[in-house]
């Protein structure tokens, strides 16, 4: 029998009765004699009105007190969960980070998890015993409480799941899998049965939101299998007394061998939320760069990506990209910059959007790039900028041109005809 | 400069207002060298709706879980009020039960506190910090989080004060004090100065809702001077400077010797919520009255007075006194007792009162019981039972004499003539 950790989101446990839902579902693989940790987070809504009464104290509230007031979200859902638990039988606890021993660094309101007493846990799944653990939590060196960030919670479930070497980490959520785009976008999109960590953290980084990226990096680390799986969905009733590792939501796991024949590519991100500003006539000389961007940095604002071009006349042009709400902040410090080092023009734009191919299967096949390119080119898509790494291409492209783009890429990589694990491994 | 205590219940604690006037009230007795521990409960109605998402789980939550989730409602306000007195520049920190070192022992919804850990807060006083305590809650030595049941947090404070050596515990409220009788019944009541901790026992125990009873029996027995005072009452500003002793609120303290002149008496109680049972002509045994009271108390029914009196016809009648919501109960349960032991008549009435006069001034004078029930005979009030103890006299009417008894007896022993401290020791 197997060792799961299972993580709720704050929708599922948005109601009493969806709280009812989640325990007869961690009470079906209990049943089935599988050890169950399972993390939620807070009823949705709650971690904002908390900080909304922060917010009626203070501007600013203090960041210790800040944590030691959200962290009481998850802390009433776990005790929830383990009352509906134990309502129907089932012999669970409920813990906090701290209570469980998950010891953070001290920086409060994005702490980092150091690590985690996994004896505590084993002695009480040993016993026969459901956990309940509260996400997005911890406690640092001074017994200070101390939470992850947003989306804490998934990083909380792979790190229990990485700390008791659990066979799976499932993170439940309204979605049933990782998709090959967003179906909103591209109605042929289809469901992955597996995709790779870095083909995830590359979907997740071009803003697929389905798992929080740090929860995916943590995951890759430590060889956590995680699976993504919806909370909403009664299918899986009958898969986990043969094997859990059936079709279920998506897989998200290192490359094996029965999985070497990659697709090409895994599937299509895209983010609206970029701007693009670009500096022409840059003088070319070293630490021009940096004259650039240092400032652009020191403003907190975080930059996508970034193309230089040398000119003919020895000059270069200079682009990068920005998230949207940043932009006319940006675009004034840049107006500065220019002056500064003696560069032409400075133009903004930001009804550009980035899309990307992502998949590890592009290492070994020559010609994804071109292919790319005149998919977008017979449907007369101008591409404004380029960027790629070692499983990724990304594009930026009139933002007008979003549904198109994404469309007539998952035709050309013949995303359109994937169904289940045979054909998507084409 | 002293170390004081200070606690804040719900309604002080009711919205961000509220809580931003709490901080400035902490701020000028911290700003005038006192070091400052404040104790706080959850928001007023935050208990409740806790409870209420319990139940909207199950009917018989788990009490474990319970402590668990209802213990955030004053982790919530710690935080507030922290945030609150950071942001006016007082350095405060805020801790839960666990935090602090609340050790119970492990009775869920009612845990008894069994050690504090104050060097841990003699520490952070020594550098100047304001601590914020949860009140209500504590952890158990395995870790659990427990709370001390409803108004646990005055017992907190309390707690605190004792083991800090604190020089005095304050209650703020919504009364500024404690008075005489109820003013809502008696317009005449005065607020007392002083009343010892016997008397305030015996006016808790009785009806009188200013304190938690379990905080003035853990102040009498460590010795711990409290101070009831209202927390909406700005006119604290001035006194503390020169000697936070002086005439503010009510001060609950031992008999000293400068206020060895008691009164006769310090106040009238009342209580509208007992109801009276009789059973007559019980046969006069020994053990007969176990057989009639083991049962009720089986059943979980509180009895407060009992009285017995032997009849001429070697039968007793017996007599006590329940909760009036355990009336029926108790109605149902004594008649099927009677017909056991071979009893005659079982009578029940639940339109009675119970009044008494406390004060530790009646030891030492003789009359006192005869000079109440003359004031009740003259007002033509029938007395239906009669229970006394060293510092008290009860007395059970009929419930439509209530408020002329609780005058004419305040009138009686010069209540109304009291002001301030002088007259009050008549």
């Amino acid at each position: 029998m197997a060792l799961i950790v299972q993580k709720y989101g704050g929708t599922s446990m948005g109601t009493p009765e969806r709280i009812l839902n989640v325990a007869r579902r961690v009470k079906r693989w209990h049943d089935h004699g599988h050890r169950v940790v399972v993390v939620v987070s807070a009823m949705s809504g709650e971690t904002n009105r908390l900080l909304g009464l922060a917010k009626s104290i203070c501007d600013n509230p203090d960041p210790r007190e800040l944590d030691q007031m959200v962290s009481t979200g998850e802390q009433v859902t776990i005790a929830m969960l383990a009352m509906a638990l134990r309502s129907i039988d089932v012999d669970a606890c409920s813990y906090t980070g701290r209570q469980v021993g998950i010891l953070t660094d001290s920086s409060f309101n994005k702490a980092r998890i150091q690590s985690i007493d996994a004896d505590l846990m084993h002695k009480d799944l040993n016993s026969g015993k459901v956990l309940v653990v509260a996400g997005f939590q911890g406690v640092d060196p001074e017994g200070h409480t101390t939470t992850l960030g947003r989306g804490g919670s998934d990083t909380t479930g792979v790190a229990l799941a990485a700390a008791l070497k659990a066979d799976e980490c499932q993170i439940y959520t309204d979605v049933d899998g990782v998709y090959t785009t967003d179906p909103r976008v591209a109605p042929k999109a289809k469901k992955l049965d597996r995709i790779t960590f870095e083909e995830m953290l590359e979907m997740a980084s071009l803003g697929s939101k389905v798992l929080q990226i740090r929860s995916v990096e943590f995951a890759g680390k430590y060889q956590v299998p995680l699976r993504v799986l919806s909370s909403f969905d009664n299918d899986t009733d009958g898969a986990f007394d043969e094997d859990f590792k059936n079709n279920v939501g998506t897989l998200i796991t290192t490359e094996s061998e029965h999985t070497m024949e990659q697709p090409i590519i895994s599937g299509i991100a895209f983010n609206r939320d970029e701007a693009k500003l670009t500096i022409r006539g840059v003088p070319d000389q070293p630490g021009v760069a940096s004259r650039i961007l240092s400032p652009i940095g020191d403003a907190n604002i975080e930059i996508d990506m970034i193309v230089q071009n040398i000119a003919a006349d020895g000059t270069t042009d200079f682009t990068f990209t920005v998230n949207r709400t940043d932009f006319k902040k940006a675009l004034n410090l840049l107006e500065t910059i220019g002056k500064d080092i003696g560069a032409g023009q400075v133009i903004g734009d930001d009804s550009i959007v980035k899309v990307s191919i992502v998949g590890v299967g592009m290492r070994s096949h020559a010609g994804v790039a071109s292919k790319m390119f005149t998919a977008l080119a017979k449907d007369g898509i101008n591409i404004q900028m380029i960027s790629t790494s070692e499983i990724k291409i990304s594009v930026v492209v009139d933002e007008k041109y979003l549904e198109l783009a994404v469309r007539s890429l998952h035709t050309a990589f013949d995303l359109d005809r994937a169904t289940g694990e045979s054909s998507a491994r084409a």
